[in-house]
């Protein structure tokens, strides 16, 4: 079917999905092949199979890898299905080598039990009625030797050789091993299998997921183009410069308690927040085009639009109630008081803490406030610590630190609390 | 069991086995491997293992590729068994790119009568009781995905660029497709799956028997150390200059007619002669030291040792009866009559003939001796014509032409036939 055999409405609707499909992409590869695939679901009404894999390994979502969620999310909403593949036989292989510790053998409980996190996580932003969830050993534990040099067969070492990492590591004398090349063409067949229209995944997925564009065209299954890849810019973390990972620590992670989640948002750099709307939430563009235009003209303040962003983070993944309250505890803490305008952020870490708290005193001395526990012990007694404003008085009171959270003695010693 | 806890009678049997296996080899890789495991050997009495693999697809053996054959016969003399691959498993999946004429898919069918052809030949050469044969598809067949990339992650990709014939086609932008890298593992794997001590091929298979001998210390199944390559030289055919093979048409092959490989062994070079001699027979070291020594000091006339190895050759493959008449037709048409000492050899393509048979008129011109079938009947009428030196009386009658046929026209025209 051609475009100008489309009716208006058909090509107002194919206009519409594609304005909507491109906002916040960093690529889509090709896209005319996109245009003739929406074009047959607005003549046909059949939906088109939009695909993500996700990692076995990893199942925590950060706000990062909702980036690809709200993609697919909008995807849905356009009338089209989500195809979600757990890569559970890579997982359970393993590397072969053993060398590589991302590679680590899971056993089928852990792919399980990983998957259900996944699920629980992932439906707080897809719609579970138009998502479809695979296990890829389905397929992948079904093929034999020969099915695999079929596989094989299909891609040249030269061609496999152009992906950014191996062609790095070739030429840098470091080994790689053959099996490799295999994670593409397993990640490329799943969308063979699957008949997948369109793949998503970062930018830094573009050869996989042209892999699969290239291996059902060698399939040829006769039907026609093979799939579209459909390339999400890679969000930066709260550092504003490093992609967010949870290794690098500057992440959001959508299973944290509200109130971190709201601190940590609030703690997003400003050049980066419409970057945030338009990747993580469900905002409309013409609400995202009103934001940009209020904070440019001056009329929004930065920080009432983060804490709008905060609490859309904290409702969608905690509910409205979560993010009014988180919302409140932010307010109370960090706003209806004279603190400084700038205080200087310490770390603690988790395994400072028994069971979640640390007694006051240990504290001081933890974020280097007070040089030891006596002295520590003194300003508690002077009245002179306070944690978010509420003055202490037992020195031995067992808190639970969380982001955010100020601490504070005398007139003049402040820090704000990282978790990590 | 190390050399110095041998008894003098155990060292004395793995130097008499070593200087055995040592004649003619081109290379032993590596020669201290093979040493220890006939120490091994002599030690256990457990005979080692001797691997040679097969090609499915070209049954038709020639006496270049008994050059191999010899090398396990002198191993099953010395108390070792042999283990014949058939890769059936390669040759029933073809060429997964559909390029490869070598790859050609075969049927189940194919693969058997071509195994049936292999053992009806090979079994002039070895012995039938100490010899296994197999067929790589009962291991390789059974192997899925996962089995394969264990397979697979054994070996890095730069290290399989080290083949000859990858490295050339790398380097020149040609392409490798993938499941090439498989056919060095599969042959390697055959040799874990058979726990083999030993594998031979000529030189032009090193690459692919180092690397049974990299899988075997890859997959360590704890029985020491891989395999040893036994590299055999490659003959030259007749031409003296290229190796034996069939698309070059300068071979002998075992099945031919007892008179064609008389004939053609004739034709072999006599500085080659030796080496088919050290190579293809079965020929003692004092024999072939004997042999040497009298071609060297003249005491044996290189036409004589050229019988000699024409008689063996067809002695083996035919008979001894045959390798009588074999001669007696060489000496009746070759020797006792007297012919030009050199005479021009005239090639007579194979589709020349009709159902291998040509009319003596036709032969004539074809051979160009006579301009034309006019002419070439005069001369036959003429009583001029001779075919090995028997006159011809009907210009219609229907000749078998055989390689070394000489045929001759009045007093000065001759040609000897070439059949290709």
């Amino acid at each position: 079917m051609k475009w100008e055999q489309l009716t208006a409405e058909q090509q107002h609707e194919v206009n519409r999905q594609l304005d909507t499909i491109r906002r916040g992409v960093a690529d889509i590869v090709p896209e005319a092949a996109l245009k003739q695939k929406l074009i047959q679901f607005v003549v046909t009404g059949e939906p088109l199979k939009v695909k993500l894999g996700l990692d076995p390994s990893a199942p925590d979502i950060h706000i990062g890898h909702t980036v690809v969620l709200h993609k697919l999310r909008q995807f849905q909403e356009l009338g089209h299905e989500v195809q979600l593949i757990i890569g559970d036989f890579t997982g359970r292989i393993g590397d072969p080598t053993g060398k590589s510790e991302t590679r680590k053998q899971l056993s089928e409980e852990d792919v399980k039990r990983n998957a259900e996190t996944y699920q629980k996580q992932i439906y707080k932003v897809l719609d579970a009625h138009k998502t479809k969830f695979y296990y890829n050993s389905q397929w992948l534990g079904a093929m034999n030797f020969a099915d695999v040099l079929q596989l094989a067969g299909k891609l040249t070492v030269a061609r496999m050789l152009e992906r950014d990492d191996f062609a790095k590591r070739y030429a840098g004398g470091q080994p790689i091993h053959i099996h490799e090349f295999f994670y593409p063409l397993m990640q490329g067949y799943d969308s063979v299998a699957l008949h997948t229209d369109i793949e998503l995944g970062g930018t830094d997925q573009t050869f996989n997921i042209l892999m699969g564009r290239t291996l059902q065209n060698a399939y040829d299954s006769g039907e026609g183009d093979g799939q579209v890849a459909i390339l999400m810019p890679l969000l930066e973390g709260l550092d504003g410069v490093q992609k967010m990972s949870k290794s690098l620590g500057n992440y959001i992670g959508i299973d944290e308690a509200p109130n971190e989640i709201f601190g940590k948002t609030m703690s997003i750099p400003d050049e980066l927040m419409l970057k945030y709307y338009e990747l993580t939430t469900s905002i409309s563009n013409e609400e995202l085009a009103g934001l940009r235009q209020g904070l440019e003209d001056g009329s929004v303040h930065p920080r009432d639009a983060k804490v709008r962003l905060a609490k859309q983070y904290v409702a969608m993944y905690h509910g409205q109630e979560a993010a009014d309250e988180a919302e409140q505890h932010f307010v109370t803490v960090f706003q209806k008081r004279s603190l400084p305008e700038q205080i200087d952020e310490v770390t603690l870490a988790a395994d400072q803490l028994e069971a979640g708290t640390i007694s006051v005193f240990k504290l001081l001395t933890a974020l280097g406030l007070q040089a030891s526990g006596g002295e520590a012990r003194r300003s508690v007694a002077q009245g002179a610590v306070k944690l978010n404003e509420r003055k202490i008085t037992d020195p031995n009171e067992q808190l639970q630190p969380q982001t955010g959270d100020i601490i504070q003695v005398g007139k003049r010693k402040f820090a704000k609390i990282v978790m990590q």
